[in-house]
């Protein structure tokens, strides 16, 4: 509840949101919320905004890790922060799934040591969503979390990547690009070059070859793999460009999907629980779309289809 | 002559633009041209467009390299193209600079081949024009060619850039940002860390440290280094950018300068002389401002200052 720019208000807003969508929407009943952070306050903000307790627990905590701390460094030191106890909640299976839009370093450096990676899994990564011509999301992996990687990395990016677009973003047998300089196979850079053959071998994933630049934003691939450097520059570029449109008064429906605030965050990939990061400036809304991706990732099994790809 | 899509006909549109323009603006003189290609189709194209001769020399050339050959092999093939030619003249010293908008790849090896990098140069580089939003163009580079590059590679082409930068693009003491994944010092990829010190350490560049994705179309920095792979997503992400606006009927002053074509073509900065390679879609426009880069080249002695630099 502490995390974000806005928090906690907007976690509060989102929540009432999501609460609004959910009825009669859900036949296994309502999603149950524990929320982390300053009791006194959520309960009063709750209560101003007009949030039905029942299905909610609130959890007090004392300490809140700013946006600039340094992730190991807070984790240790402010165990009782709303990330921390997050964490151990989620790791001692009292909730199935953990989001917030605190500090990205301290949910990662939280997801690593406290709920692991899968076995089998190199590196967990971090997605983007990436908006595209057709009016349907695309999703970039790794988005900067691994800025260097190994050609196994970029192929289990696409495993990870296939099964979320699958099962989150409902893209049937999405197509698997991978981010390179030139069209044809041997193309590239190093890492590219030996990660071509490996995707090729790749069993589950639809791979249909390289692509460049220039497919990023049009309907080539819907899951779009490379190490974390270049896809981090990728994603941060998009969002600059939702800032120059809203500057220059674009008003345009393909620019207006570079918003990146409104999909809600970003799931963890390759680790044993769901866990959502959310944006610094995250709004009701993006708070909401959060609690759907959590939810969406828990009644799918996304961990479980993982691991059993992972054992085949 | 026989470069480019729409050659050799908007070659001879863009000399006869360029002659407009020379007229009465230049003390020292006509600048005098070779053109390389079919002789008897260029003559019959001047005079249809009423390009005066004079200064104007034509050496008849037989071959014509495609665009999809395979650069090194087309060149050793097809030595009567005006590619080879052409390369053959600016070695011999009958011209100070060669301009093409033809096969990429073999404009690329001749340049390595035929002139050849300029002592301590370890890796030639082609670099891109970045609209930013200021209205200013930055300049970018490696923007393709070298795809894995060393951090040292990565401080030659902050020096080279930097040149010109000052030199063609007339922007004073230009600021060289190293595009990486966060702003302080220690960020990034092992590449961009390895750099980042090296780049500290370089004498006459004007360093301010890292920018992000989203300082790219931005004020921040106005030589951009990178490696080629980064360089090249970024280029062509960029260039979508234009046909996306188009597409979509969108006319805005900045999101004009997406039209890569306008500017001509990209000097191959490293080598012994001047070398401008153009899009293969170039325009009569965009042939006229390569003569422009070429000329100005050659008058601000950009080669002899890349060689000062060196020897410093």
């Amino acid at each position: 509840m502490m995390g974000g720019d806005y928090a906690p208000i907007e976690v509060v807003k989102g929540i009432r949101l999501f609460r609004d969508e959910e009825q009669g929407t859900r036949d296994e009943g309502r999603v149950e919320l524990t929320l982390f952070g300053n009791e006194q306050r959520i309960a009063a903000l709750m209560q101003e905004h007009g949030v039905a307790m029942d299905g909610i627990k609130i959890v007090h905590t004392s300490q809140v890790i700013d946006m600039h701390e340094h992730p190991t460094k807070a984790l240790k030191e402010k165990q009782d922060s709303s990330i921390a106890v997050g964490f151990g909640y989620l790791a001692k299976g009292l909730t199935d799934a953990f989001i917030s839009a605190g500090n990205t370093g301290a949910m990662m450096v939280g997801s690593l040591f406290s709920i692991k990676a899968i076995e089998g899994i190199q590196r967990p990564t971090i997605g983007a969503y990436m908006p595209r011509e057709n009016g349907k999301l695309g999703w970039l992996l790794d988005a900067g979390i691994n800025a260097d990687c190994k050609p196994e990395n970029l192929a289990q990016f696409a495993m990870l990547g296939t099964i979320f677009a699958e099962q989150v973003l409902n893209i049937e047998n999405p197509r698997v690009g991978l981010i390179n300089i030139g069209e044809e196979e041997g193309k590239g850079n190093l890492l590219a070059q030996a990660a071509y053959p490996l995707l090729k071998e790749t069993t589950g994933i639809n791979f249909i070859g390289n692509i460049e630049g220039r497919d990023v934003f049009m309907d080539k691939a819907d899951v779009m793999v490379c190490e974390g450097f270049t896809g981090n520059v990728i994603l941060k570029l998009a969002e600059s460009i939702h800032d120059l449109t809203e500057r220059r008064k674009i008003k345009d429906e393909f620019f207006d999907m570079f918003e990146f605030e409104q999909y809600g965050g970003v799931p963890v990939l390759g680790v044993n629980k769901p866990v959502i990061i959310g944006h610094g400036i995250s709004s009701a809304k993006a708070f909401k779309n959060m609690i759907n991706i959590a939810q969406k990732m828990i009644e799918k099994d996304v961990i479980g289809l993982i691991k059993k790809k992972l054992n085949n």
